[in-house]
């Protein structure tokens, strides 16, 4: 069993980053956080994104508006990052807080800066295979971990668990893709699926992403296959200080022995989420450099 | 075996049609056919919608520019159709001849007169499941058989042969909805799946869009499956006068004993895919009005 090492790809992809920022001539690239709210996750977040950018000589721009933001300011306060022409790219944290429309303010995120990749523009180019838009980070995340393990989805059977907006479907629809390194036959799975050990046990590469913490056992896996574990857990724990630890939708230390390679959580997809945003910032600051 | 009569399940949709376009008031709905080149099949589809436009009291213009028009005198008609107000629906037969750009045809057409489906947004929202899109017409009329023939996808693994932009695809997002009928387990193969007849064998139901006449042989097929055969293929047949007839994706005569439920072609497919073109173009109308 190999462990694919998200922490040590993503390293190198910041570095690829740094690289390439470094020569971008005039204004460097920026990215607008806007943040909504002080839940602790989605104050780490932003927090590790900002310390990212900087590692890359991205211009990070936070913007922190009262929790009591009304939907009609909050679109309003996109619209004109959207005018900005020093701004390249525009994340706005999820959850987005009640009552705010949070599918709204994606939308409301002009495509080309779109860098979250949540835009129905962006998710419609992943479908016509149409590289000039941006894929949410963490598909993308998945599709290069895959590709930097050596992992080529060619006639092998992939399986997809979970049809969200922002992992399932636009990973099954990465996956299916004519280009290189992808070419997979594609089957997802999700809440209503009665077969599903029948249908895990078939894949080749398995991708999980359903979130709930330890759901695919050992029998649920091929011998050999490989394995992308996208679930984030939080589990109780009290042999940690925190009283809990994160676990993904992989059952790690059953399904590892018997599988060819595997994510482990976290030091998977984590950092590979937070490496391919910036790799869209700096796609959103060269397109519109050249635009 | 029940046969799955495409023809009838259409003439009732028409008449259905038929019925709510009486309701509207004022200005019929409108919708633009553009025709370029003499391609006979062409001639024929736009020939069989304008008729089926005239049963329902839907004003068809029928625009025929010259095979030599420039991509950009194209774009320009699109232009002005979309700025027309009293124009709801705007078709461009495919296949656009050489060197007309097809895609960026398809994507000049404003979203909300695209009846065909085929522009990025309405694509996305297929992904997002937004209804307020207009969904492609056959794969909108696959799943309008479906549920019209009490097929209910939920928990049942539904096999798709093909990823085209126009069917495959977008048949897949459907099937996967979380809405009432679909909610299926949903495979795609293609050109690169290696182990087809493993996959198609689990189908439950069976939706075959490959354009590869009788590719699907009975020992592909599971006991007692729906098949939904999309593919319109014309083949030698010298007992014909034209010395062609058009079969599908599907070997029907060995296959149909088998399964219990199965699509004809031609008189399949074929008339719901016009039927969904004119329930887009009514919804155009509707849209534009309230909106």
């Amino acid at each position: 069993m190999e462990l694919i090492k998200g922490n040590e790809i993503a390293t190198s992809i910041i570095a690829e980053l740094k690289a390439e920022v470094a020569t971008i001539e005039g204004r460097k690239p920026c990215l607008a956080l806007v943040r909504v709210g002080e839940d602790p996750a989605s104050v780490s977040y932003v927090k590790k994104k900002e310390k990212t950018a900087a590692e890359i000589d991205v211009d990070s721009r936070i913007i922190l508006p009262p929790v009591t933001i009304s939907q009609a300011e909050l679109e309003a306060l996109i619209d004109e990052l959207n005018a900005d022409e020093t701004v390249d790219g525009i994340l706005v944290q999820s959850p987005l807080p009640a009552p705010l429309d949070e599918l709204a303010i994606f939308r409301r995120v002009s495509p080309d800066k779109d860098v979250d990749g949540f835009h129905t523009i962006n998710l419609g180019k992943v479908a016509q295979e149409d590289s000039s838009g941006f894929v949410s980070c963490t598909p993308a995340g998945v599709m290069e971990l895959l590709a930097r393990s050596d992992v080529d989805l060619r006639g092998k059977h992939v399986v997809v668990l979970g049809r969200s907006l922002i992992v399932g479907k636009p990973v099954a629809l990465l996956a299916l893709q004519k280009k290189a390194g992808a070419n997979g036959t594609v089957t997802i799975c999700h809440s209503a699926t009665t077969n599903l050990a029948q249908i895990t046990q078939m894949a080749d590469v398995l991708i999980a992403a359903i979130g709930r913490p330890h759901f695919v056992t050992a029998d649920m896996v091929k011998p050999g296959a490989v394995i992308i574990d996208v679930g984030i857990n939080r589990i109780p724990d009290a042999t940690r200080k925190s009283g809990n630890r994160l676990v993904g939708d992989i059952d790690f230390d059953a399904v590892s022995p018997k599988v060819s390679k595997i994510t482990p959580v976290p030091g998977g997809i984590g950092p590979m989420t937070v490496a391919m945003l910036m790799k869209n910032t700096v796609k959103a600051r060269q397109l519109r450099a050249t635009g």
